[in-house]
């Protein structure tokens, strides 16, 4: 007997385009319901990602082709079993702290930095000047903080080469990595390993990158995590979990994965994730609960991965 | 920085041809060493796998894609973070019991009917006749003996029916299931669910298959584990968690497998689990460590997966 498959469309809203290559500000998502167990699917489909009719079709005939229609049925899998087993999942779980995902200019880095937050993420490439100048200007009054930028290959080779020259060993030197500098594919990058002394993180294409990156970014809500792990281990890479820019479910799933990750495999994870991205969006009952945007994890109360008043409160359609 | 990987190749010696598909005895397989946890990959090239020197240039260049690489990794990995914390893989883990897998004819049978064994596996369809006189004759002399008949897509869709048919009701009671009894892409049998009441399993092809199973097999040397558990979770289900007629190393991977999938997500598994295999194989070292072949499972002492000492005396060649 097939499980029946309980679905909710929900819309999150940012004050900006979240993305390099999009200015969309409503983000369309499914939570996924089975067997008592809770999962999220968040298409982007600007980077790749099925549309949500896709996604919804491959649920009615329970397939799990889709990275990100497999990760949210296990997601709802482990989820059920700890609410029908009455705990939480974050019990013994120690989550790590997180970089602040920074989609704005100045006032969100003082937003960031006045929550206690040390590192920063941001999206660069798209307007370098203002970029460099905003980095220079925050760098000249908050010399120790320390930033990660996220490409998203949208700059050529040259031009990366000298944003990052234009940086000044200073700044470079706060500097984590440089996140999708290059595509994988692209000849004139083979086996360039850092960029004036800064080191690479790979996002997309986890799988069939090699060791030229230090770092990778490791997304539970696409990503087979501990595949990506054993892959981690053989490269000698450090892990960056993140959260997907997605509903708090898909947020806590995330969080969850990376306490699970830092106690079972000791030493892959970075000890800065990036799991704080609710701040992103405008409230609603699940952000609000996820409380104020700050460095240190603060998970959910109730069972499973939490929020059991407001799942019961959501309007489930039976997928048929 | 790569992390060095080290191999050991083993050879296991089975009396007889351990597949419906070959009659060969000496079956070669690779232990891997890496970062102190080891894995275990034995191709069984009769099936599809890889040959040794496929996986070994996938070793060489750190690609996961092959399923059976991927696994060892992973088994590597999570062997080596409980060896370097010191403790064992099986503290706290509980580990099914498991049927007896009969390689042979009436005297294996009894041999594990005097083991205690209340489950036979075998396989079935190469020669019909034989087999039912063999069934029928167990049958009469111990009637609460359960079976599994393992078909390995050999016969035809008439030909299973005549099989199961011949069983006659009170024996085809008890048969658990009837694995691979058909091509999933035969389209005689599709949305068949079962033969003369007799459900059926499916092992290889198992994210491609639908509802018509009531039962899947599932191997962690070649599955991904937390996967699979979700499409059973979808399709209704029942796992059968088995080695893979592998190395010990695997065999304790696999065991390991059946008591984390039986904690976390309590009610996939079928209480009677494959794991007893190492009976199978000529003695040695490792095999003598597994202790005698019964229905419930021995952990093996040590750190990780058990085996310090043999692990620490075996040859190891780094992998370039």
């Amino acid at each position: 007997m097939s499980e029946p498959i309980y679905i909710h469309r929900y819309t999150l809203h940012s004050r900006r385009g979240l993305n390099s290559r999009s200015d969309r500000t409503a983000h369309e998502g499914l939570l996924i319901l089975i067997n008592g167990g809770v999962g999220c699917i968040h298409p982007w489909e600007v980077l790749g990602d099925p549309s949500l009719d896709e996604v919804l079709d491959d649920l009615k005939n329970r397939r799990l082709f889709r990275p990100l229609v497999r990760a949210a049925v296990k997601c709802a899998m482990v989820d059920g079993a700890a609410r029908r087993a009455g705990v939480s999942l974050f019990d013994g779980v120690r989550v790590p702290r997180s970089h602040a995902t920074i989609v704005g200019g100045r006032d969100k880095i003082d937003e960031a930095l006045t929550a206690g937050f040390d590192v920063v993420k941001m999206k660069a490439g798209r307007d370098a000047p203002a970029e460099l100048q905003l980095m220079h200007e925050v760098h000249a009054d908050h010399p120790e903080l320390r930033w990660r930028l996220d490409f998203n290959n949208v700059l050529g080779g040259g031009e990366l080469r000298e944003f990052v020259k234009s940086m000044g060993e200073s700044l470079r030197s706060k500097i984590d990595f440089l996140e999708d500098p290059c595509r994988t594919d692209d000849p004139a990058w083979q086996g360039i390993r850092e960029v004036y002394g800064v080191p690479l993180a790979i996002d997309r294409d986890v799988p069939i990158a090699g060791n030229q990156f230090r770092y990778a970014v490791i997304k539970p809500a696409l990503d087979d995590v501990t595949a990506v792990c054993a892959k981690a281990m053989l490269e000698g890479w450090r892990l960056v979990l993140t959260s997907y820019m997605d509903h708090p479910i898909g947020q806590c799933y995330a969080a969850w994965c990376a306490g699970k990750v830092e106690k079972r495999f000791y030493g892959l994870l970075d000890p800065v994730a990036g799991l704080m991205t609710h701040g992103l969006f405008e409230p609603n009952a699940f952000i609000d609960r996820m409380g104020p945007v700050q460095p240190e994890w603060r998970s959910p109360v109730g069972t499973g991965l939490g929020f059991d008043d407001l799942i019961d409160e959501l309007n489930w359609e039976m997928l048929r």
